[in-house]
């Protein structure tokens, strides 16, 4: 299984979840062992030399990509949930949703320390409007995000340029469209 | 790290979601690495024997248990999701919510093929309703349910005998409360 492959675990929905929309769908590819496990591991490479203490993913596909990259690398997974749902005191970033409306994030405040290297993980990056967003608590919080990882990314949406205007960090996608 | 060393990172949070209600929170278990993988890799010692080809787990802190469970044994990973998420036919079924009202999952219908064994697995078994529900839409889909696994299992709740009422299953549960 090379890098290429992966695209054959890619399920390109048209007109969903609107009109003139493609959506593309990773659900196959984290449901065959061997093309979930090589995109994990293609992550993990990128990782090796950022020096992580955590990986960071956002509610709830970012967790199917983060969580078995934090066990690999033997690190802690810092879920960004949805408001109200995290029992404990947080803190929260809101962001403007791609199909229109506002969402918001959040991450429970003794989630990560000062000076804690996170790297925030997610299954596609299109306007990249919740990963500034964890990105925004996370530094909050007195973290370092140390890179974004993505499986696929959205290039016509900017969601990259997006991220670096936040300022400069490690970038991986391992798929465009 | 043994088994036991585990309770020293679930978080009881009085009252919450409601008064005279301990939520039990692994947050801080899966924020540490040494004990996340500690929790995962005894799920793995109990799914060995089980001949397992896919480990599902509802939406969404199932995601955070399954996902480095499927990573870890070279198998796909099947999200149970919250209704209308997913963009292609699924297979839907419906639960009673712990704290009252009636919720959804559903599973892509070409995510499981007839036979298929199927470990679930979730962070915290309350009364069993979301497990059931999944079960279902796996064996609608002709898939056989290998096991059932929690980090953490509320006996109270006697979500465990709702199971078995649904036909015996190996059972795991790291952590009773």
């Amino acid at each position: 299984m090379t890098k290429n492959d992966l695209h054959d675990y890619v399920a390109s929905v048209k007109d969903y979840p609107e009109e003139g929309v493609t959506f593309r769908d990773i659900s196959p590819l984290m449901g065959n062992g061997a093309a979930y496990r090589e995109a994990i591991d293609q992550i993990k490479d990128f990782a090796k030399d950022l020096n992580v203490d955590l990986i960071a993913g956002p509610e709830s596909r970012g967790f199917i990509v983060g969580s078995p990259l934090a066990y690999t690398l033997g690190v802690g997974f810092v879920p960004a949930r949805k408001v109200g749902k995290l029992p404990r005191k947080a803190v929260s970033a809101s962001y403007t949703l791609e199909y229109g409306g506002v969402n918001e994030l959040e991450i429970h405040e003794d989630a990560i320390k000062p000076g804690q290297r996170v790297l925030i993980v997610d299954d596609l990056l299109a306007t990249g409007g919740t990963i500034n967003a964890t990105r925004k608590i996370i530094e909050e919080l007195g973290g370092v995000v140390a890179g974004v990882a993505f499986i696929i990314e959205l290039e016509a949406l900017q969601g990259r340029e997006k991220i670096m205007q936040a300022g400069e960090v490690p970038f991986l996608a391992l798929m465009e469209y």
